[in-house]
């Protein structure tokens, strides 16, 4: 064991604060990274702060981690020394089950082992993130990074990015679809970045519209205030894929009534009750609602690799370590364009 | 014009009483019906009380028809004289549109001709349904019907029947599969049958034990009482369809849980708001909720002849035309097995 410095919660009520954390010696198929950069994603709030009830304490989050390889474990292939690497929302998974050898890890029969607060195989312990400065994983779960790209702009894509990636991966999004990013948020942005490089017709649909000339920028070809009833009539029954990455209770209705016969809209956001939908706004026009989680680490290293080929990143804003509880109070004012990045040589010094 | 018999509603509080309607001559493309059997949907009870607000009076109900062709125009080229027909929900629709071209005229753009209180095209007035003696319709939305079956349980199949096939044969349904049909009613005993020719492991869903033995006989494998907590977590995330046919507000959550990852709950019977649904019940699985709306015609075709091979039909109850007012009120409380049949020489005499 190799005893590592980061940040964590010890309590829901408590802000985080530098510990110290184990992490295993690599075993043969271990890779062992040197954390450069670690985004912000909501979900680390809600674990530090035990909104799901399954918090175990001390909590070390931190899901979008780019670093170095530093060393490599004896039957390790794919990885060596000095490679710029990500790592995801799972760091395992029991990789036998009908899902794990569909390459769907997320949705592992077995349970995948979170990237923290989940159960360390190798150690029976509970798995510390990626706030911190060096983290120990199995090559099967480590990603391939392009050196082409800004490297600390590429930590949100390592959830974020997938999340956001997979359902228009998954749906087929083509050159001409029309398609509607529901909400301009982490996931959002990243959404419309996808949709534009994909070809699609890309529209943000949002209730704000002073976020209108962002979405632009972002790439959206024109932006839908969901609150204006009459540019919502305009488009009704015209998108051909909806993403709803609204993170939080809402009437998906009006946004159904947006599809086309026969087309999708996809959640990856509100992880708790909707509004009551109405059964006659799917079944008129043969509509689908489906849901969508991360992705699997096949389609992860496509999507980055997709990244490196259209040059894509997410819009962030650096933090050092030790900012952490102001960018966590941030977050949930939703007061960041559009994702925090810890520069982790701020806790290695 | 030539005026029949018929039965209707003069207001939404007034029981059915005889009437006598016009039905047009025929054009080159009709063709005429001597109406044998038609069924009683529960939307003709919906239709006839103004539930959903756009009856207009009097209203002829009955979308479920079985007849003899007795004659027909001079460019009808698939029926003659003596055929045995049957029409469904629909009389007619723009034929133009992109719904129509790929034989979806349920969903014309424009809106499809209902069989009753409809908008009649030919003559500008309202169409009139099968609580009649004689129909004329437009010679591509009349069915064959095989005559190898009992004709009076072939009526319910011309709305119930394709209402459950539809979802069934779109999503692909095959051998082995493990199929859900939730709620034993008109639909629901259409979906154990056709789930159960289709080759599927049939499982029926309902919150009535007493429900078992009848589900049996109409084909189903085995049946899960959904108020037993502990029957569904065993059958939890083991299905690879579900149909769900319960007509009110429901909460779908705990069927949600019983599909598979990546599979498919489609709704075909509650055209209103639902429970609130979950966002993580869709979310971990990557599960789907769809619609369905009846089928188009020449789906519709497909279903019948399916019949016709496997020997399908609807339970039915029959009864003479005066009786209808009965028929609605049992009904509004599921008191049939499965479906009232009015043999309409009991209007002809």
């Amino acid at each position: 064991m190799n005893t590592v410095k980061a940040y964590g919660a010890f309590a829901p009520e408590k802000d985080l604060e530098p510990l110290d954390i184990e992490r295993r010696t690599i075993s043969e198929n271990d890779v062992k990274i040197d954390i450069l950069y670690c985004g912000v994603c909501h979900s680390d709030i809600h674990a530090a702060r035990n909104d799901w009830g399954n918090a175990k304490y001390p909590i070390v989050p931190g899901h979008e981690i780019v670093g170095r390889v530093v060393a490599v474990g004896d039957k390790v292939t794919k990885y060596s020394q000095g490679d710029l690497v990500g790592v995801g929302c799972m760091v395992d998974s029991c990789q036998e089950c009908s899902a794990c050898h569909d390459d769907l890890e997320q949705f592992c029969e077995q349970g995948m082992v979170g990237t923290y607060n989940g159960k360390n195989k190798h150690t029976g312990k509970q798995t510390f993130g990626g706030y911190s400065t060096s983290i120990v994983v199995k090559e099967d779960f480590v990603l391939k990074v392009p050196e082409n790209l800004d490297t600390k702009a590429v930590a949100p894509l390592l959830c974020a990015g997938i999340t956001s990636f997979s359902p228009l991966n998954h749906w087929k999004i083509k050159k001409g679809d029309k398609v509607g990013v529901i909400g301009l948020g982490g996931l959002g942005h990243m959404g419309i970045k996808f949709a534009h490089a994909m070809g699609a017709e890309t529209i943000m649909i949002t209730t704000s519209p002073d976020k209108a000339t962002d979405a632009k920028r972002l790439g959206a070809d024109a932006v839908l205030i969901s609150k204006d009833e009459q540019q919502m009539a305009a488009h009704k029954g015209s998108f051909d894929f909806l993403l709803n990455t609204v993170p939080v209770k809402h009437d998906i209705n009006p946004y159904v009534q947006l599809l086309k016969r026969d087309s999708t809209m996809v959640m990856v956001g509100a992880i708790e009750p909707l509004e009551p939908l109405h059964g006659g706004n799917i079944i008129m026009g043969r509509k689908r609602i489906a849901g969508s989680l991360i992705g699997g680490i096949k389609e992860t290293q496509e999507m980055l690799d997709f990244c490196g080929k259209h040059n894509i990143t997410s819009d962030i804003e650096m933090i050092d370590m030790n900012q952490i509880n102001t960018a966590f109070d941030r977050v949930t004012k939703n007061d960041v364009k559009y994702r925090f990045v810890i520069d982790m040589e701020s806790l290695k010094n």
